[in-house]
């Protein structure tokens, strides 16, 4: 049995990452109290209906008053200002951390707001699903996922600790990493690929206009995966790529070196060049089914329709 | 209740899409006898220990004698030298058909080859899953799912309809296209996703030799779902970009320019372009949910691992 890892815990921000976090505490019984709160009047209004959070409160000082966790839980273009906030009201000996996409720019944001006496542990859990605010969160979105701590330099190692029990406690796998190879690490995998689905998402969708809904008909050829991460929250990816801006520009450079590459193997028929890359990429889909982070199901295993 | 559509069928290539056709037209009872060739002797050895086929053939000769319907179900490019080797062989009045991901290089490689007396009718199901070979296909891969027929200049309607009768009860839509409209929507929905898929696991591969396991460790944060695309057969896709090369270049042409302005975007930090067109994207995959052409399950209702 796991037991209550803080007293107290405010949520800021209640959309996807924090309405799932609220679920898997409330499941393992990890926090006291849990207060949460939100700028837009319809989402706390939301989330007490649901029964989100302990209690919703109506500022943000409110929410923090006392809090032994603060876990800001909104687009990263905005914690720096969120952080400003609610610094003069934080706990002494308190834990903030975030679960943004981006490390480098939230900590430069975030950390010259804090005072002394208050721990600053960054986390970034990789989880997530292309629905969005307080309703679409459930207690199992962190299982087996993994969720990366950050601390930053004189970060006190027991709050360090403390917050990974936490992550455990919630289903997570829990990994430390530098900020920068961070940012780095998940260009590749998320922030790349994000905007290029968006990217041929938004191709067909000019299409579209001159093929009506043929697009959207005969998509199950591959197109409909595209459009599910294409329809990710639109302010949590903006901020996420002007925040990450530099690795990002830099994987989607190499990413569009190889694609010229390819282009030009169909262009001049070269078919072995074709075939041998569509054989190396193979593998990379059986380590990921071995290291139990997607099912080996076909199609997903998707509901039949 | 359905009934038998065609006395005989021969199934030319045992892999995933034949062998689904295969379960799904005894599913229903749609066919009396089916008959099956492969070129390897592996493959028929695994058709007839699982027991697909009424009949499998050493020859496809022997396989397509006396056969009313005969559906190659090969990669595209060898498509013309099957034809070549079953033309003498056909019974008149047979109905020749094909399950290719590209039409109008079908239809030129094989049309040439049949005798008079003989129908062509060129047909795309637009549905699969990542794996291949023939024991990945199953009873309901069609169910819902569109197939398309193209039937070329001449061609007896009553051997379309026949045709469209078997594909209804295997369960899928039926639609008629020209072959040069179908490759391009099939560019757009298929082809260019599928080459962006592979290029970008290609580009992740080349990184992980550096940053050890990471990228598949972290994979669940959207790159997961690219190389379940990028696992797909490679033989059939170096053909597929052969053989509809101008309508690939065409869209991979209109995806670069578009990329090259979300980067640009991204690098002058311009958030409000980016914005409008994440919010853009996001309506074509409520489109594609209420065409029944995927779940609104989060994750595409991926069990839990």
């Amino acid at each position: 049995m796991t037991s209550v890892v803080y007293e107290r815990v405010a949520l800021i921000g209640l959309g996807l990452i924090a309405s799932s976090m609220f679920w898997a505490m409330k499941r393992s019984g990890l926090a006291g109290e849990v207060t949460g709160f939100a700028r837009s009047v319809e989402t706390r209004d939301t989330a007490r209906r649901i029964g989100l959070c302990d209690r919703v409160s109506d500022t943000v000082v409110e929410a923090v008053q006392d809090a032994d966790l603060v876990v800001l839980c909104v687009p990263v273009g905005v914690m720096g200002q969120v952080a400003a906030e609610i610094a003069p009201h934080l706990k002494p000996g308190a834990t903030v951390s975030d679960v943004g996409s981006v490390k480098a720019g939230v900590i430069e944001a975030v950390q010259p707001h804090l005072p002394a006496g208050v721990h600053f542990v960054p986390a970034h859990p990789i989880a997530g699903t292309e629905h969005s605010g307080p309703e679409s969160g459930f207690a199992e979105l962190y299982d087996n996922r993994w969720c990366l701590l950050v601390p930053v330099e004189g970060t006190d190692p027991a709050a360090t600790e403390r917050l990974r029990a936490l992550w455990e406690g919630m289903g997570a796998n829990v990994d430390e990493m530098e900020a920068d190879h961070h940012d780095l690490v998940l260009a590749v995998t998320s922030h790349a690929p994000h905007l290029i689905a968006y990217t041929m998402v938004g191709v067909a969708d000019d299409l579209r206009r001159v093929t009506d809904s043929e697009v959207i008909k005969y998509s199950a050829a591959g197109f409909r995966d595209f459009t599910r991460i294409a329809a990710s929250d639109p302010t949590m990816w903006r901020d996420v790529f002007l925040t990450n801006k530099e690795a990002t520009l830099e994987i989607l450079g190499r990413f569009t070196e190889e694609l010229f590459a390819l282009q030009r193997a169909i262009r001049t028929g070269d078919g072995e060049h074709l075939h041998d890359y569509f054989t190396r990429t193979r593998a990379i889909r059986r380590g990921i089914i071995e290291a139990g982070q997607d099912t080996a199901a076909p199609n997903f295993g998707r509901e039949k329709s």
